[in-house]
């Protein structure tokens, strides 16, 4: 448990086995990619642990009310964040716990629910927000803008290839 | 609802709120490879469950033990995968109920239980393996060598710089 790049070991040891052969080099790449978001996800949990005691859920969560003054139902939240509905509710409690969001009644109908950012919540996220864009400048600060170009380049490349192949998204008829 | 690339629409636009301007090009980065990644693991969990009715962690802990003919300890297993105890002995239950896995004592020390993979689950793993390789072959499918390869070195890169920017790991004692 020395290696700082765990996942990367872990993976690509294990995730190569019995692959076949003629697919390695892009195994190689999706390893190297999960690697990358997995280390900067990591990272950014950790500092929006100890920094704010927040979860990223519940920072996905702020970022999503914050453009919503008129609130959202549990309905859109789960939607939009592509979580279960009983997922959205107990973060929902939990994040009101902290006094970040409070429940409404829908102003044109009574009977609907609407999750809805606090002032505070909307503070403490736009400090949140900052703090997080400074983090993420700082964690890939060692690249070039002109690297960073190629690699948005590939990357939509990469975006368009699985696209591509992926098969179509079913939409819920609702 | 109607984007495919749901995500990075997502994200992008609610991830951008309130961030420093000097760190949108960092941002728009981190942004497309969680995309690129979020979008890939989409796909092969679903897959996944389409082909195999397996789950992306329980496929991870196939692979794991597929290494380990002696078996796996509980806690080895959720030190290797990163997760709690408690997830790993619901995975183990789970994948147990599937016939992949059995629970044995440990040869020298009786009051140890490992957990291993049946011949079966060997058998399996293996054809599930080779399969998610040609996904992720065909996934990958549209981008040159050359380009795979200008994106290896550049997500080396974005590795070195995110482990140079993070807070050193803190080992637990155990």
């Amino acid at each position: 448990m020395s290696d700082p790049d765990l996942p990367e070991t872990l993976d690509a040891e294990t995730r190569l086995a019995h692959q076949p052969r003629d697919a390695r080099p892009e195994l190689r790449l999706w390893l190297r990619l999960l690697t990358c978001t997995t280390m900067i996800e990591r990272e950014i949990r950790r500092r929006l642990a100890d920094r704010f005691q927040i979860t990223l859920p519940r920072f996905d969560l702020l970022a999503q009310l914050d453009k919503s003054p008129e609130g959202m139902t549990l309905g859109e939240i789960s939607r939009r964040m592509m979580v279960t509905n009983g997922n959205v509710t107990g973060l929902v409690a939990r994040i009101a716990e902290q006094g970040y969001v409070e429940r409404r009644r829908d102003e044109k109908d009574g009977r609907v629910q609407r999750i809805a950012m606090t002032e505070k919540g909307h503070e403490d996220f736009v400090r949140m927000a900052r703090e997080h864009g400074a983090w993420v400048r700082e964690l890939l600060g060692d690249l070039e803008p002109g690297e960073r170009e190629v690699l948005m380049s590939l990357l939509a490349r990469t975006k368009a290839s699985v696209a591509r192949a992926s098969a179509p998204r079913v939409e819920a008829a609702e």
